[in-house]
């Protein structure tokens, strides 16, 4: 017998699976299983159509570069339309400060591998991203987490903890945030919040990490664009290094995102990027370029607020009906997702059997969690992530009666037993 | 100005743009110039109307799983018909085995992160895959390159070069080879001695990464499938973890290749693919799927064969009636690639401005040697790789013809300089 353990490198040893992705594996043991977990955009929106023209047109066969390896920056004229994308949000760029990246996962991993060393720490937000994490943790960084408050980050928090761990002499290079309806919380880093956030980046000298996916999916009746202006439209010094995608905006299935860095980072992503893949795949890109010239992409925004909102809306409907004041939540102003708090203290992690033994699954809050006990131990333990975003309208509904039963089950096991002690 | 030195990340410091990559840059630059370099499949052969087919047939909008996240490890019923590809190539495999990887660059990428701590030692074929360099140079490894024959790597030179290595105390815990249709030499290695690295790897406990992109595409006047069978295929013990790609057998733009590994080995890789980019497209691994169940993959390989072996051939007579006896290279009986040694102790690498000059471009041996200095100087000062795959057969005689011309120029103004010192 080999021991393979002797062969794993020590980055190896750190890396374990991401909670949102066992989730998947659970859902695949039922059909009728409502899911709130995995945070997946719904396929009804996609423009199904419009891509079987453009893969009609694409696939002619009269330019062959469709399908042959590409240049690892990405395609030329999507990289371009990507620069006017920026451009509407309010940023400046350049063609060396781009790169397209195999989801904005890669994004995450590619800034990992060329800022962090092992033992760094990253500073981010109470909870934050599991994707981040996986990164983070993949090339043995450590990560130390900041309170949120109602419009985000807490600044004084961010100082004393920064403060803290670098006179404690370690290196801490960078600030990891999701300004824009936050995954896990939904909250929206205030206006103001923003500028002080790149004052105090420049004060400390730390890199800021901001990756906004969910931007354009914020929601008329509470936010408007004015509300998710990128902190790297404010950034005149090269401070900010900013991921977003067309996951969520056109397919996540095409996996195509994108990256703009100052150059020096940039270049070493791309030195990155050529070992990890190559380039990102020729025939999606060219796809999402295809979608942003015909203006497909502009013309599904609309149509998709107004979907994930109404999913907001049926969502938060069916839990104050189901749970009357039992259950808090920060109402969601975009993006995909409601973070709950459940009742009666209420473990969230193990609510899950139950939960899956009456239907519906949901993302612990743990797993957004980056300190282990402590402060904040109690608020991991009894919040839970929940996605809007693909259930149709009546799922959401009967997900949330699903998940009132499981509630209401454990809490009678749970109380009892606890009384008795 | 930020000093974004002080943020890059060790591994950051090792990062270079890979030889091949920078090539790409240089054929940019001009429509005529004919390129030798990059190793390119033929668009002209890649099956268009079944893609087609294929891409109405996925986009009817029916199932929107085609366009969504999915599973890391891989679209269940691709991973099926790759289990039944391995079957055909003599291996016996499973599930927990298996990985998609976003082209086979992602396997070694992987790979690298999951076996190899800074400073380990990998030891490769001299010369080896410039992609393999990369990932591993990445991770901070280091490799030892090791003297190969015309049937393949040299077994005595491999067990010297262990032997001093791991006598200095150094990690060796990996071999990485080519043993079909090299990259860059075009070598295959024999099958007696395939059989014996595997009871050389069990001897020195050493795990082998087997690299088998060209597999199929042997030529059928001097190899067999016989030739090709996987080192894999004989692995009883678990020592080998297995590449293999659909890029030059349907397309490389939809990015989709496969690892077959050890199950601990393939567990940790997942993990590290969930950080890289959760999951290869979902489009592009349906869209191969489907070419396997309709028996497309199987249709093209004759054909590819018969293709590829032509402009070999083409090539090999443009370079006999150009050079005469003046230049060498073993035949390839598979694969993209020939290996030739210019003639007159020529530098390849100070060469390549005049062949730019001249309308056609290779990549200068040196690229493919990772022991700058030593025995191996002279052969990868002297020595490019000419990729025969994807020109037309008349651009390659008229490529040669430029480069034959480049040649004499080159040798016309250094001899007499040499002979004035």
């Amino acid at each position: 017998m080999i021991d393979y353990n002797g062969f794993l490198s020590r980055a190896a040893a750190h890396m374990q699976e991401s909670a949102i992705r066992r989730m998947g594996a659970i859902l695949a043991q039922s059909a009728d299983m409502i899911s709130f977990a995995p945070g997946y955009p719904a396929p009804e929106t996609f423009p199904w159509a419009e891509f079987r023209e453009i893969a009609q047109h694409l696939l002619s066969g009269t330019d062959g570069s469709v399908l042959q390896y590409g240049p690892t920056r990405g395609f030329r004229p999507l990289l371009d339309a990507i620069a006017g994308i920026m451009r509407d949000r309010g940023v400046s760029t350049s063609l060396d400060r781009l790169l397209v990246t195999t989801g904005s996962q890669q994004g995450l991993d590619l800034v990992a591998r060329v800022l962090l060393n092992p033992g760094d720490i990253v500073l981010v937000e109470l909870p934050t991203y599991t994707g981040a994490i996986t990164a983070f943790r993949n090339v043995q960084a450590r990560m130390a987490g900041v309170r949120q408050e109602a419009d985000g980050i807490d600044l004084a928090d961010l100082d004393d903890v920064h403060g803290r761990l670098t006179g404690e002499g370690h290196r801490v290079p960078l600030l990891y945030v999701v300004p824009n309806f936050q995954n896990p919380t939904g909250l929206l880093i205030g206006l103001d919040k923003r500028r002080r956030l790149l004052e105090w980046a420049a004060r400390r000298n730390v890199l800021i990490l901001e990756d906004d996916p969910y931007r354009e999916l914020y929601f008329d009746d509470s936010a408007a664009e004015a509300d998710v202006r990128p902190i790297r439209a404010d950034d005149t010094e090269g401070r900010v290094i900013y991921l977003s995608s067309f996951s969520k905006t056109l397919a996540p299935g095409y996996r195509v995102a994108w990256v703009d860095a100052p150059p020096p980072v940039a270049g070493k992503m791309e030195y990155a990027k050529q070992a990890e893949d190559l380039s990102s795949g020729s025939f999606d890109q060219r796809v999402v370029f295809e979608a942003c010239r015909r203006g497909i992409v502009a013309r599904q925004l609309p149509m998709l607020r107004a979907h994930y909102q109404h999913k907001r809306d049926v969502m938060v409907d069916a839990l104050r009906r189901e749970f009357g004041s039992t259950i808090s939540w920060p109402t969601p102003r975009g993006g995909f997702f409601l973070w709950a708090t459940l009742p009666g203290g209420l473990d969230a992690d193990a609510l899950i059997p139950r939960a899956v033994e009456h239907g519906v699954i949901y993302v612990a809050g743990e797993a957004f969690f980056v300190s282990a006990g402590g402060r904040d131990s109690q608020q991991a333990r009894s919040t839970i992530r929940l996605s809007f975003s693909a259930p149709a309208p009546a799922r959401i509904s009967e997900g949330v009666k699903r998940l009132k039963a499981a509630v209401d089950a454990e809490l009678a096991a749970v109380i009892p037993a606890a009384q008795s002690r």
